[in-house]
């Protein structure tokens, strides 16, 4: 966390000082709009604390509830969502509240006696072995909470608009705010009056029943299956042992998916209602509290729920749909306007701990283009590659969700590995810890042609942080975790053995010519679009930092200080015994890692292949006005 | 962290519900009083934060300053206080914002070139190799805003009244509100309005001159020496690579001190202003600020420092001084009624870190005792324990700070090895780590008679926390990490081989002729008063925690809830590959250690001591009325 370079910050460092947008933002929505964001859930929310990061952009998202969310659905934080958390600035505190899934145990038949479970396997969870983030579980109105609260820190000064809905939009052919959006308030005095805003985009972010999705004409495809859930989220009397432990319950009786929740008490229970007849037309989804808690009791056998409270229950059937084109563009012809993300994209089961997730990921790819596009840093079609990335993400979700849910499903006898579940769980983690998404090339993805400079960063896929030594300070720090969601591009600039190379590099970076001084506005500093860091291979006492070419030591703010945070040596004091590039299998000769705003790697490149770097950048960036 | 067994909490789980005096707490002062702090600095903020956890008290903490302290002169919190901060629920989000102290590097005149200065020895801090806990810099100011937080979160609600200040005190014989105060407000309507308020007990925590000290005639001991420095808080440019490390700076011209501040650009300077003649009459407080950078360059000559911006500077004098007694008690005639913490007890020179630290531990001596004492847990002479258990760490602080200020203020020709400082801040790093405390023998705190039996936990000293596994959720946690500051007593009883004994204490313990049933008041949860933990030998994957004795199984609130959160298992399925019992020496037959509200231990004894332990608690606890 850097702060104190404009001067002392008495108060908490979190708070930017508001800018631009920020600065007396009307308290009602204003007759034009740069990006209007319908639903402040997980998407919604996350693309708000995002744009919060642009305070030259007009932003507001609008809620038709009439204030925060008090208890939502989701609940599982994949260890992706939680990396995210620690870009946005908040990672710690929600690790210190949540429940943290270290095991996952599966339940079984006892062959002597098959009317009763047994536990047939105890699975290390994959959270810390993938990652240095946990896999969680916490409250979404929580995380809400915490988006909430980033939105409102960020310079923009970004608050919900509750109590308004979406109405419909149409979208014109001309002008800067091409998007009629009828908007109705739905509390207060004005409630019923409908109003129309003219936007620059739209992200409908309002979910499952998506109206900004039928408002643009997009299908959500798919079909209802034919297995019905009941869910609740209870506190107990149990002797079940594993209360407190994740598990999957395979009984003759039906199947459970038992979830600890945050806080030590409370449980989440999936609980199977079995096959809905074709002609059930969701009677299923009245099926009453007491009946789920009875078929949990028959399912947990010889143990037994004396449920004591419940905070929330549902039923639903399992339905997986995805939507056909996440944007309202028209092939070639026109750029789009109008974004989807979210449910409003993809609809599955909830028990592989994704929705929320996805969700969220979706955002964090759209807000940085929407940002990069209005504020002239980057074309327009870069905000073509939001759909054409996150549609096939949406499917394979769809794909591992359905695969998943028919897993637990099963009846016994259909089971014939009992370590089948585990196996299978364990060996798809990258999926469901939400870092096997590797995005196609494209304008912001380069192709592979160097990936062997840097085999542990492949292209398309979030750059996986390692440990390295800050040299300024001597702290062993994670590399990644300096990249906070900024919008900022990343250059990660690997030494050679000698550092010879890296300096060349470092000074032509440095130079008027370099993409760097080109793309970057003038009277910006010079790490307002790029931040840019070395990573020597030399320990961090041989590295005379101050000798760096100045790219490596920006100068910014009223006092013109050096930021003496770019600047790493890969062997590390304490903790891990090999370095980065042994980690991630970086060439020895230097390599150049660039990485986008969403924490995906866009270019791998030798480290002297500045004309590479420089034509990769050229086709992003746009020269500022 | 542990919520939702009262139904579902949806806001941020930190927030207690307000209780007891917390419920409509009045806006202004009351007439009278339990607990009246005077002043608002690290030991009155702590000492809030403290007895917000006990709802029927009345508290209230007057400041004559109108509102928050914006810039503090403190800045250097040792792993005593982060482990105090964890305590209080705000560990990760201080050590998140705060500059980590990961070297000390000394410096020393060039042999070659003796007005240059040159790198002589790098030093590891000693940080994390004491404890889980780091060795921080971050402003007082924030200290104080995160426990004016947790003070305000706690169930008692409390809030400083800002623009009161103290006055007078007369301690009465008799009434349940002896002490008669009278304050002044200091701003708004009231300005310049004196008040008479009843107190049970006063606070003094009003800094080096304490005028509640004054008024219980207690004396401030000691000398001003005879040497001057001047301290700055400075955004710079310039050569020095070390300006992001601690540095011990030791030139012909003068002697620095500098430390890195939070945020990455701020750094602390203490500056060598000489010896001070002794008819100077304070008038090197004169110096100005010109003066000081000017000497700052001197010493750190070939380098410069061109000063950007000043955040704050100061000139003193290094003074050392000590309370001869901590509170108004009369040798055996009068239990004591007013208290004194923090500078108002020890003063001594900045430069050790250690002003801060050591008054926060005055206060979380002194919060629990007022509490037990107020609400009838135990006997009014607890009281007496604060000074006779304070007053000698004070003694300790101030003779360590003489001897590190005067190693510090050497010239080069007076240092014979020149790593001696080096040697000297590592071998002493227990003290000003904060861990070095060890109270004597008292009414809480037993013999070491039975040390043998947990030799890693010194009876006196603070438990010093291990991993463990919890077998709940199969999850590594620390074992301390557990022990919030809310006033309980905690006995973790560790077991034997077999179990067997184990099981029989536990019995014992959950039984109604226990110290924990007798002492806990009818009508509260039989862990109100007593955090009771079992730990294993064996691995969690083997214990039935639903067979453990019910004290290990207490229940609580409205739906009289397991909490499954007491037992533990030695080995730690990942991390260290010792368990706590080789770690801290714990007898593999057992042993039960006692652990106060502040985290020191009371008591170690062998597993199967009931007798001895009910004797040890009986001596502190009443018979609740």
């Amino acid at each position: 966390m850097q702060f104190h370079h404009h001067g002392y910050v008495s108060q908490d460092p979190r708070i930017a000082p508001a800018e631009g947008t920020g600065i007396d933002r009307p308290g009602d929505l204003p007759d034009e709009v740069d990006v209007l964001i319908v639903g402040s859930g997980p998407a919604g929310m996350l693309l708000a604390a995002q744009l919060a990061q642009y305070p030259s952009v007009t932003t507001r998202i609008i809620e038709q509830r009439e204030g925060r969310l008090a208890l939502g659905q989701a609940d599982g934080i994949q260890p992706r969502s939680v990396e995210t958390f620690q870009a946005f600035g908040f990672a710690e505190r929600i690790i210190a509240e949540a429940y943290n899934i270290g095991w996952m145990n599966f339940w079984a038949p006892d062959p002597a006696a098959p009317d009763r479970i047994v536990r047939t396997s105890r699975t290390e969870d994959y959270g810390y072995k993938i990652c240095e983030f946990p896999h969680l579980i916490v409250n979404q109105a929580r995380v809400l909470d915490y988006f909430a609260e980033a939105a409102h820190h960020g310079p923009a000064r970004i608050t919900p608009d509750y109590g308004v809905e979406f109405v419909s939009l149409t979208v014109h052919d001309d002008g800067p705010y091409p998007v009629e959006v009828t908007v109705r308030y739905t509390a207060g005095d004005r409630a019923g009056l409908e109003r129309s805003i003219r936007c620059a985009y739209v992200a409908g972010c309002d979910g499952a029943r998506s109206r900004v999705r039928e408002a643009i004409g997009r299908h959500h495809v798919g079909s209802f299956a034919q297995h019905a859930w009941g869910v609740m989220d209870v506190l107990v009397d149990t002797d079940f042992p594993d209360w407190r432990i994740k598990c999957a319950i395979n009984a003759e009786a039906g199947n459970i998916l038992h979830i600890p929740r945050e806080g030590g008490y409370l449980s989440r229970m999936y609980i199977d209602l079995g096959e809905v007849a074709a002609d059930d037309a969701h009677r299923v989804r009245q099926t009453p509290l007491e009946e789920i808690i009875r078929r949990a009791n028959d399912i947990m056998h010889p143990y037994t729920l004396s449920v004591r409270h419940v905070a929330w229950h549902s039923v639903y059937e399992v339905g997986h749909r995805v939507t056909d084109q996440f944007d309202d563009s028209d092939g070639d012809t026109r750029e789009p306007r109008v974004f989807l993300a979210g449910d409003a994209c993809h609809t599955h089961s909830a028990k592989a701990g994704q929705g929320m997730n996805v969700s969220m990921q979706d955002a964090f790819n759209l807000g940085w283009k929407l940002g990069a596009v209005i504020t002239g840093q980057s074309p327009a079609e870069l905000l073509r590659t939001y759909s054409s990335e996150r549609q096939p993400v949406a499917q394979q979700l769809i794909d591992f969700d359905r695969e998943w849910s028919s897993l637990m499903a099963r009846k016994p006898e259909e089971i014939t590995d009992p370590q089948e579940l585990a196996t299978y769980y364990l060996a798809t983690a990258e999926f469901p810890s939400g870092f096997a998404t590797q995005y196609e090339p494209s304008l912001i993805t380069d192709t592979a042609e160097y990936q062997q400079y840097a085999t542990g960063f492949p292209v398309g896929k979030r750059f996986h942080s390692s440990p390295v030594t800050r040299v300024c300070d001597g702290n062993v720090v994670q590399l990644g975790h300096h990249a906070r969601a900024d919008g900022r591009w990343r250059i990660y600039v690997f030494g050679d053995r000698s550092g010879a190379v890296l300096q060349q590099t470092g000074e032509w970076l440095s130079s008027p010519e370099s993409p760097i001084a080109r793309f970057t506005p003038r009277g910006e500093s010079i790490d307002a679009v790029f931040d840019v860091k070395a990573i020597h291979q030399q320990s961090f006492s041989e590295i005379d930092q101050l000798a760096s070419p100045p790219v490596f030591l920006p100068r910014s703010g009223p006092f013109a200080l050096v930021d003496w945070e770019k600047v790493f040596a890969a062997p590390v004091t304490v903790g891990c015994p090999s370095d980065i590039f042994d980690e991630r299998g970086i060439s020895r000769d230097g390599a150049i890692v660039v990485v986008r705003p969403d924490q995906y790697v866009a270019a791998v490149l030798p480290l002297q292949a500045t004309a590479q770097l420089d034509t990769f950048l050229s086709g992003v960036f746009m020269n500022p006005a």
